[in-house]
């Protein structure tokens, strides 16, 4: 039974995502619908590319992901729909694919142009929806649009690396549940540019000499319980994503406070990386 | 294979909700259960009457929607199940069917009528989950309850209307996710008292004298990016439900504000269209 | 067709919830994955052992509910499944399941041992799907982990009873959707020591006379609706779930407070029942 997953910034209370099952469901009786998250932040693009990227290969391939952000049909907001690893996704080219694009070269792009024959300003559910259903059913991607090759990017998608390689400066692009602060650092990159030097890792004022396998890892379990000192500590380490990350062991942000809150780093911030060498 | 959906002001932590479902899969194997909202504010019966009335009439014909918002059982208090435009309503009889059957008359209303078998302080678990797979497996209403023929109304359900025909006095009635502020004033109505004369639209300290298409209206795509002014500036639409709606492009409530909060709009707060004299 | 529910601290916005739910359809097509809560509080043990206590019993026999809280492996948090009631709960053996163990004794219980074979700092996406999987395909719990007889406990879960039997020193161990309190008291305790005598209920300076039997049960219906003083008053009620709780007629925690705040009472807060000799 095919897969159609739900990524939008229409919250949890409203009924634009209700909407949009029942839709789905009228049209098609056999077909699971998966929400992967209705609170990305309004209009947030980069947090909407972190969401899907590292939350669409754990389906089946052949799923198709309907992405609900920024986007409402303008001069400058075409509609997209795309195969890449064996995924599909429909959304507005307003740069939520680039992260994904850059890892992995989509298969097919195309501008949707069905709207000649829907007027609405709710796309997600009239046009998108339309699309989903389109290639639930076998339905290939050029009946709904005509073929392009470029999508639109975002910003600070890539590090910067110097020129003597011996620095990388990142940017927080993502705060997550618990507070913690994921950088567009990735493991794989910076393994390539470290070799085998040490580093410091600095964020505002903090610095840190090591990055953990987990979020544990920083307490000594051969101490009593009372005698570890964790409590607001932060650490950093390659989250589950792959991404490195500025965490403090089980935070909790309405209460004692997240990495986020307890340091000060917010979305777009700067975290470098600088390699010793040897 | 048969839709039940779920609005409830349950949130989206406590176990209620889980436990709802577990109930009608218990019941019914074959049976899909679709969340459309878990987040209505505790008791709001404007709002569940609202996000029920967008939602539902995307869904199939035959679709069962079990509304849980303040339906605990008392004497003022009791528990209906309608069927209306092909589509069946199980809640508290406390205004939430208003919206909908002021547009489209029921075909049935029932008072159920199951609870001296039952009892319980879980209603929407030990009654309304019985009555909705009932129904789902065939069942007719007059199995479970009484025939009525009206329902509980509520407050500001309608715009008022001058005798001359040249003022509308609407209220708003729901702030969506994005801060946007929705009035009770429909499209067809508004269009029904303008015939073809230019309008005013005052909230508060605020005048409108259009009513865009679409949000993005409201920016001059021809000017470069950086000469756009429309960061916080305020738009009439009819949105995609057909209220008019007063709206800040690319609103976000956590950052920059919405409608609601920019311009001190709120829930109850009266909204007015005064048509000009040709 | 098998149900597998999730409950955990992933919060509604990041991707984690929906990388589950893909790896779950990627090992099985024919599965159903209910929501039960991703909302419970980062790291809050008790908060989701008292959530997926109250809905586990909704749903069918056989029913596997996959626990994500608190799940980092380490060497004093190790992950389990269990088997208990005709369901299975897999989740990491931190006291989680000492709640509804306490009612019912487990069938069976298994660390889990098959860690060996992946490496993962997402154990609930890397181990927790494996195992819920290999349940939902009818695999026994001893393939996957080594027989243990008994769990790790949590605190305050059975309030404290003096020697006289005259004084239950409770705590309060939820506040739930509408601010309302909800003690470690339950009806069956409660009324095993009672007997038939009268009591007093103490929560801060606040005391009750009476528990009720539903919330509206503090309205007097013969007044006219004008002249009811309910709003804000405090009531005990015992709730859906048999516990004892400290609740406010109608309340919103967003607009006029709930129990919770308006009594100032919280997470961890005593609450004394003295009962009155006769």
């Amino acid at each position: 039974m095919a897969i159609i997953t739900l990524t939008t910034d229409f919250g949890e209370k409203d009924h634009f995502a209700g909407a949009i099952k029942g839709a789905i469901y009228s049209e098609l009786d056999e077909i699971k619908i998966v929400d992967i998250s209705h609170s990305v932040s309004p209009f947030n693009i980069s947090e909407a590319a972190y969401i899907i990227q590292n939350a669409y290969s754990s389906f089946p391939k052949g799923t198709i992901h309907l992405i609900g952000i920024d986007s409402e049909l303008s001069p400058e907001n075409k509609h997209i729909a795309l195969k890449l690893d064996d995924h599909y996704f429909i959304c507005a080219n307003n740069g939520i694919m680039s992260m994904i694009c850059n890892d992995i070269a989509p298969e097919k792009i195309v501008e949707i142009n069905i709207h000649d024959r829907v007027e609405t300003n709710f796309p997600v559910l009239d046009i998108f929806v339309k699309v989903a259903c389109h290639i639930a059913r076998g339905g290939t991607l050029d009946v709904i649009g005509k073929v392009i090759n470029t999508i639109k990017p975002i910003k600070n998608l890539i590090p910067f690396i110097n020129d003597e390689h011996n620095q990388i400066i990142g940017t927080v692009i993502y705060i997550d549940n618990y507070g913690n602060v994921v950088t567009n650092i990735k493991r794989k990159f910076f393994e390539s540019i470290q070799k085998t030097r040490t580093y410091e890792i600095s964020a505002r004022n903090h610095k840190f000499e090591k990055i953990h396998n987990k979020y544990s890892d920083i307490i000594d379990f051969s101490l009593e319980e009372s005698n570890r000192t964790v409590e607001g500590k932060g650490l950093v380490v390659f989250n589950s994503s792959g991404y490195l990350e500025i965490a403090v062991y089980k935070s909790n942000c309405t209460t004692v406070g997240g990495a986020s809150t307890l340091m000060g780093l917010k979305t777009m911030d700067t975290v470098t990386v600088n390699f010793l060498n040897e």
